[in-house]
């Protein structure tokens, strides 16, 4: 059994390109097929960059369900790109990360609040969501991914964290997958006792769940 | 670590009561405390049944995190019964099987079908799917749990499902806990090959996966 992992940018460093899959691998003992899209360097970042990545999403999927015969597939980042389109292109169940998050989230609490990168939240999980989320936080100089490697990211994430405490949030979920990467997600669970979901992590545990039954 | 399982309904039946718990024991390596509320072995079947065992599931709960000092506790029923108000009389994360399994469902798809053994999807659910709900079948003959018992429901459970298919759905959710003592999610997953969510191993892989981290 195996799972394809899109990542939603192109990069050539095979260490980022598997760290998703990395941590899957690790938690479910799920084989990954980790490819990113191509020319794409900067991502997913605007309305204009989200167009041009769909269909090389879809293509992505059809390859990987055809040459690689992968038994589902996730969208791995918090906006959910192509979601929708991308489960008509392929015959296999596909998540995207956000949605799980989100999901995972409200199966826990009604008063949730959202760490993320960018100055929204990701709408997908904004929908799910709903009138459950009661705050989102951006850390302080944290606004991409590459921010999260800095050194005083964790510190500064850990502030808006408690930050969301304060705002009436009894559990906290991630609105970008970067945080997987730095093992936040442990850090966060030790520090405040509450739950914490990422998004790396749910998508993985709901392939697990639906592929190899509970 | 442990989680408190809480049955709605009355049962001195050691197999019946530890049912739940075995199977998410089995499946997530988690201690389970299985308790049934008191003087309802009819458990919860109308709205003054439900009114009358609210107060017995928020007294297990508070005696589960007091006494047995559990680290979470399910409410494994599909209704949900008496959800927030438990939330509210403890300190640690308390889920319930209906929402966790809905909200799995949403996870993969937006074409769902609901199985039951009810001539209603419970509320929670019906919420929580929204839209995404397509269509819901109650199998010939299976009126309550015990009759998931019988030899021919098992056929009956699957044509069905079979149904639903047909309906259009694309990921099959059961609105009930008993089909988990029949094994039919494995049978189902085996014989349909869509994904197929059973509430009481939703209810134990939320709690696994907040507990202990993905």
């Amino acid at each position: 059994m195996s799972i394809g992992i899109i990542r939603v940018f192109t990069t050539e460093d095979q260490q980022i390109l598997h760290a998703h899959g990395n941590k899957i691998e690790k938690l479910y003992n799920i084989n990954c097929v980790n490819r990113c899209i191509p020319d794409q360097p900067k991502g997913i970042y605007d309305d204009e960059s989200e167009h041009k990545a769909i269909p090389k999403i879809i293509e992505l999927a059809k390859e990987m369900e055809e040459q690689h015969a992968v038994d589902g597939i996730a969208i791995s980042c918090a906006a959910d790109p192509g979601l929708e389109l991308v489960r008509q292109a392929v015959t296999i169940p596909v998540v995207g990360a956000g949605s799980c998050a989100a999901h995972m989230a409200k199966m826990v609490s009604r008063k949730i609040g959202v760490l993320t990168i960018a100055n929204e939240v990701p709408a997908p999980m904004t929908e799910i969501l709903g009138n459950s989320l009661v705050s989102w936080r951006k850390p302080e100089g944290v606004n991409n991914t590459a921010d999260l490697l800095k050194e005083e990211a964790i510190e500064k994430s850990i502030s808006s964290a408690e930050e969301l405490i304060g705002d009436g949030a009894e559990t906290i979920v991630f609105a970008c997958t970067g945080y997987v990467t730095i093992g936040f997600g442990e850090i966060l669970k030790d520090r405040l006792g509450i739950p914490v979901i990422d998004p790396v992590e749910a998508e993985g545990n709901i392939l697990s769940f639906i592929l190899r039954g509970g």
